[in-house]
Order: structure tokens, then sequence, then C-alpha cells
């Protein structure tokens, strides 16, 4: 069945950094379906030729590798307004027997594209994905949902969360549900705390207007860090059937205790970065306000209302200019009842998965000091992903381009899991409406008081 | 306390290539006790100056360092019969306040000596070691025991298993009682099955007439693999004293189920090695009969009647000309209960401590290709001991030296688990008192009765 995949935005940011990259790449691999045409809408005049010059310019700069001609020859460019009725007639005339709509434009077009769309009855059997931010809040992320759903049906919706893409973060759901080790260590009578950290050195940089209205707690918490949690505390699903593994992971949402205005100012702690020895204060990056209040850092804490995870708090950090670029998510196991070596230096066992920069998993766990008995020291288990397969797993966007062209939902978040992770956040946003002072912090350091949430409770960041 | 060791037979093998490299060792590392004092005995007539030039003779040969002159110093030599009553008075003349008798003379004398050193009350207070065969079957292990009664209460018997003493066989116990990820995934619900390898690439050497008397039965099993097989499924001591772990490895070592004489059948395979490319058949080793049924090789399944351990079989096997040299443990976990990933190539997660000759231990786990979704690949998990720690371990008998100087009984078996494991093998040694014939197997080759013993199962080793 020949596919047409129709680029909104193709020259666009993210259709420029991304997505073409990626189907250059697929198109290498011989991995896009056969009879495959692609059509990027743009509202400049430009010709094909134009386009595959513009092409040949994007992947010079963001590609590792120039595209074949025969993947240029995919492209038309076909140029038009987006509220244009006679735009979409002359699309349609253009698709072949399969559409995927890929909408690369910003959100607040998606609803005008959706219903030009259904009018010109170009919806049907069709497929349309888009990426995050899917809206702004809760009541924003609806209405957008609506707005597509005038279109499309749920079924038909491939909602883009790059992190989700990774291999490393389906590693979390395939390690457990593969292992009895991990799976059967996974549950409150083990586990004392999880902490699920995704730190950048680096600041917004050119990303200051999107980050002002957006701030860590939209930009990560709600989208990518909710999808970590979800895979790796979710029940095991029935099959490998995306509907199946939805339906868990949203049931783990839905059953992630919602912070009220009380408990979410014990919860959540909200931090901005200063101005460093050779780095501007956030306040002072290009097309954010001089008295901005958004949070370039958030910790909160979540707790979980099911049997399996009773009373085992999940710790969430995420900023920009901390220390380190780094995302894990750490398992802290209790330790031994009987607690035998704990005079011996014991510590907690932890489970460490590692998803940027380096793709491992370790346990840390005690062993016998070679000259005594009864100490024990601290040693690391692991596997290094990269040590054992090389690196050459594919790259985000080609996997989610790949599971579109198949028609695999299963790395695509459901609506009733967005859904859902917007009203666990919904409690911190309407808190931080109200607050125009915020904490800052020391570029490379990390707040104090994040440290403070935590020790609360009588743990420490790993 | 001023100490006194006395090891009887000082002209012996063990003395040579284990005591006195021990020794000189601890002595270098300044662990000896201070005032410690070290009497030779034995038949021949020779000075002690001729003593000092025999160690240093004998650690030219056996240990990687020359002794000190302060450690010669400590010696001295006592000439004396085992019968005789006048060698006892003028040995009991020279001890000090506290002694250490080390039996390193064959074990039908240890009744002799004991008697002696009771009727001239020379046992009192005093520490009393001696190594393995405890015995050549349960009835002479118990005269045995019966016979250092005669002098020597329990409490001051130090049984040397030099397995013991190696730090990866403490490291087990250490392993599962410091760790919770190890401790809370060793039991029935999650464990498939238990594997204990104790291999060896070289034949019988110059024991021959040991090894002949012994076989791998008494010579490995009953003393080495059962207190493997203790320290890796006892249940949690209440404490790291000596008793309190004692008590739990020998409950569980009676937990083992006494294979009758038909079980024995079924679980048991003995074999023996034939000639191969540049070596001699078992048969035609020095000091070996022409006909001997002696095995060299022996793989048996054993069962433990706890709830902890319910249907799960432990496979052991040992043997000399195997393919390789390597002891390891190997815990075989179930399949998750779902199988979600059968198809996708999960294989069952196993963990492996490996003994020698690499100090390592492992998880094998299965891991997401890098390419699919759904497919998985098996990885390792590991820890190596040497890449951690360096390879400064203390070698088995100076631990356990130091030990006894210490009086700690930890790595000392009680008679109730020496007792417990002889009456394990005993009907297998009762099976094989009627054979004549046994199999043969080519070196460098696993036995074909060992594979066929597993597989009876639906399971193969590792």
């Amino acid at each position: 069945m020949a596919t047409t995949l129709v680029i909104f935005g193709i020259t666009g940011d993210l259709a420029q950094r991304k997505l073409l990259p990626a189907l250059s790449s697929l198109e290498r691999k011989g991995q896009l379906p056969p009879g495959t045409k692609i059509i990027g809408v743009g509202r400049r005049k430009k010709t094909s030729e134009e386009l595959h010059e513009d092409i040949r310019t994007t992947l010079a700069r963001f590609a590792t590798l120039q595209p074949t001609d025969t993947f240029l020859s995919l492209f038309s460019y076909h140029q038009m307004e987006f509220h244009s009725e006679a735009g979409y007639e002359a699309l349609k005339s253009q698709l072949g027997e399969q559409t995927i709509y890929y909408l690369s434009t910003p959100p607040n077009l998606f609803g005008t594209i959706t219903r030009h769309l259904r009018a010109a009855g170009m919806t049907q059997d069709a497929k349309v994905a888009f990426e995050k931010p899917f809206g702004n809040d809760l009541q924003s992320a609806r209405e957008l949902n609506n707005a597509l759903l005038e279109g499309f049906t749920e079924e038909q919706i491939y909602r883009v969360d790059h992190y989700i893409g990774k291999s490393a973060i389906q590693n979390i759901f395939t390690m457990r549900f593969a292992n009895t080790v991990f799976e059967s260590l996974l549950c409150s009578q083990y586990v004392d705390s999880i902490q699920i950290t995704a730190a950048e050195s680096i600041g917004v940089e050119d990303r200051g207007e999107y980050y002002e209205s957006a701030g860590a707690l939209r930009d990560m918490v709600q989208s990518h860090l909710l999808q970590i949690l979800a895979l790796l505390t979710m029940a095991e699903p029935a099959s490998l059937q995306p509907h199946a593994i939805h339906e868990q992971k949203q049931a783990v949402l839905d059953a992630v205790q919602r912070p009220d205005k009380f408990s979410v100012q014990e919860t959540t702690v909200r931090a901005q970065y200063g101005a460093g020895t050779d780095t501007v204060a956030y306040r002072d990056e290009e097309n954010v306000e001089y008295d901005s209040a958004t949070e370039t850092f958030v910790a909160l804490k979540l707790l979980i209302n099911t049997d399996r995870w009773r009373d085992v708090p999940v710790y969430i950090r995420t900023g920009k200019r901390l220390p380190k670029k780094r995302s894990y998510v750490s398992v802290v196991f209790k330790q031994p009842p009987s607690m035998l070596f704990s005079n011996g230096g014991a510590v907690p066992n932890t489970l460490t998965i590692e998803i940027q920069p380096n793709e491992t998993i370790s346990f840390t766990v005690n062993s016998k000091t070679p000259e005594s008995k009864l100490q024990v020291t601290p040693v690391n288990m692991d596997f290094s992903h990269e040590e054992r397969f090389g690196s050459n797993t594919p790259e985000a966007y080609e996997r989610l381009f790949f599971d579109i062209f198949m028609g695999d939902k299963m790395l695509f978040p459901s609506w009733k899991e967005v859904e859902s992770s917007w009203e666990i956040v919904q409690p911190m946003l309407d808190a931080c409406r109200m607050v125009t002072t915020i904490e800052t912090y020391e570029p490379g350091t990390m707040p104090a008081s994040a440290d403070a949430l935590i020790r609360k409770d009588g743990r420490e960041w790993l």
C-alpha cells in the first residue's frame, strides 16, 4: 500500500533538526515502505527542486550523512495557507492509498488543519502524528485533543514523545517483563523508594521563548518523566499488544495520588538558575521576561496508590544548569530485615538504569571486603549497552517514524495517559500561578530546596 | 596470651605445601599473635637448625617470598614417636599458656595422639585443628570424632576445610545476607534449580594413592560442595556468631533428602577418565589399581525438604580431566509467568558465582536488542572481584590459621554439619560398593551420563 507522508511545517525547526535526518537514515537502511512519497507543506513559495536544495543544506547541518538522490526524489513541495480550502483540495489530489499527516506546526494550528482535512474528506483511514507539548495544562490539552477528535479517532492519532523513542527507555519495559530477577524485586516488599533524575548542564539556549511558557514541570515532568514512571511501575500487561500496554500505563498513572493545594507545597519545589561565572541568569536569557518566575528546575515527590507500591515514594527532579548531564532512574531497595551486616558498612542495594549519556544498568550490592569476614564494600554489577552492542542503536525519531509507517502504536502514549499525566501536574501548575518569586540556584549546583525535600523523609538523592 | 602452635607431622606434604607458606605470610603481615612459638613435631631426628633449613628449602619451592629470620626463629623441632608417653611429657614442658595442636599426620594417628595428649594432661583449654578427610564414611567419621572427643570438646575442635577459607566461598554468605536483591530472590518462588560445578582439567597427578581410596564423591562432594550448598541455601542466622551460622548450615544439611538405595540409582552418576592423546587412563596412574572402579567424576541431584526450597533440585558435578578448570555455582531462575518475551528469545535469568579461576558474580538477564522492540538478547551484569579489589585476597590457609589463633570458629564446620554431610553421601557410597564396572569418559569431555541425569528433568548444565 503506497504511503504518502505529509509534513505540515516542513521548513520548521523540528522538521529540519529531527524529522528529515530520521527519514534520510531510514531510507538509507531500506526501512521506508516501498512506494513512499513525502509532501512537504509550507506557506512559503518554493519549488520541489528548491525543497531538495533546502533538504541538502539542512542535512549537511543536522545529519551525519548526506541524503541519497533517491531520498530527495521522494519529496515534493506543496505551498498552501493552512486555512485555505483550495490548498487542501490540491493536496488531496496528490495523496496515495495511505496517508500520514505529521503536524510539525505550532499546536494552535492543529485544530484548523484537522477541520480542513475533515471537510475535504481527507481524514478517513489516515494517521496523524504530532509532538508534545500536548497542551499547556489539563484544560488546553483536552481542548487540543477535542480539536483533533473532530477529524480523527484515537486509533488514528500518534502522539510523539521522543523520549519513548529512545531504546534505553523502551528497555525499562523489556528489562522488567523479560526478567524474573528485576520484576520480582520491584514491589513495596523490597523497594524503599524510586528516584528519577533528568539533569542538563546547559541552559535554555535559543529556546527561551518556548521555555518561558513551559518551565521544567511541563517540559519534562508531565511528558517524559511521568512516562518513565509509568514504564517502571506499571503492572505486567496481558500481552505485548499496544492496547494492553497502554491500559497498564494508564492504570498506574491513574493510581498516582493527585496532590491537593496543601500537600503540593510540601511535595514540590521549584527553582531558577541565576548567573554563573561565564553564563547569564535565566532571566537574562533571550526572550525571557526580566522578572520571570518560570522554573528551570523542579523536584517533586509522588505516591502511587496501589498495593504494589504502597508507601514507596517516587522522587523526581529535573532541570537545566545542573552539575552534570545525566538521566537515570534509581530503585533503592530496603535493607535486609536482620541488618546482619549493617555494622559492617552495608548500604542499601540500588538498581540504576542510566538513559543518557551512557546506556547502562547496574546493581549496587555489598560484597565481602577481601581482608575481612564481617566488613562489606559496595560494588557494582553492571551492563553497558554500548560495550555489548556497540553504538548502533537507532535514533529515537527513526524508531518512531518506522512505527508510524508500520501502524505500531506501542510507543505512542494514549490520550488517557496524557490526560492522567496532566491531572497529576495540574495542582502543581495551579500552585505556581500565584507565585511571583522563585528560589535561584547557582549554575552547576543542585538547588538546596531539592535536598530539603528528600531529607525530610530521611533520604538522600543518589 | 603467648600461644604455642604444635604441628604434628611438620615434614609432611600438607605442612610443607600449605601450612608453612601460610604461617610465613601471616608473620610478614604482622598477623601472628605476639609471643607465638611454633613446635614442629616429627619422628625423624633433626635439630631445630635443620628444621629451619628445611623450612627455607620448602618455602623456596612452595611460597612466593622467603621466610624472614624472625619467622624461622619462632620454630623449634621436637622429635618423638606418636605413641611414646615420654615424648608428650617432653613436649608439654615446652608449651606456653595457650596451645594449638595442628594434626597434620595421617588420620589414623589422630586417636593415638589425642589419647596421649589427654593422658599427659595437655588438652585442657587447648585447640586442635585437622583437615579432611573427616573419615572415610559415616561410620569411620563417627569413630574419628569419638576418638577426638576422648581428649577435646567440640568447642576445642577446628575442622579445616580449606575451601571455606577461600574469600569467594565466604562471599556466598556475605552476598546473600548483606543484600536484599540476592536474598529476596533465593527461594522456590523464583528459583528453578541450582547447579554446583567443581571441574578440574588435570588428572590425579601424584595423589593416586589417596584418590584411589577416596574418589570424587568423598574428595569433593561430602566436604567442599555440600558446604557450598549449605552456604547458598541456609536460612538467615540470628546473628553473625559462629554458633548461629553453624546452626543454620546444619539445619539445611539435615533437610537435604537422604536418597534411598533405589532413588540413588536415579540421581547419581559416576565415571572414570580413560586415556587421552597424551594422558594415561586413571587406571594407569601411579598407585591406582589396574581394575579400579573409583570415580574421578560424579554428578548428582539433591532435593531440600524445606518450604523455601520445595521442588528446587540442586545438581552437583565434579571431577578431574574435565574440559576446563572452573568452580562455580549457578542459580537458574524461573521464567516470568507471562512469558511475554519467550518468543523474543528470552532465556531464564541466572546468577552465577564463580569461585575459581576468577572470582566473579554475574546476573545473566535479557536486554532489548537495539533494533527491535520485541526481541531480547541475553547480557551479563557482572562484578569481578579482582577488577574491584586487586588480587590481594588472603590465601585460604592464612585466613583459617588467623581464625584459629583468634578462636573464631565461623569458618570451621561443626561435627553435626560433617555428620549430616556423610549421611547424605552414605547411600551413594553404599551403592558403589557393589559395583565393579564404571563408565569411562574421554579426557577433556563431560561424561555422557551427567548430561542424561539432568536432561531427564528437562534441564541442561550451564
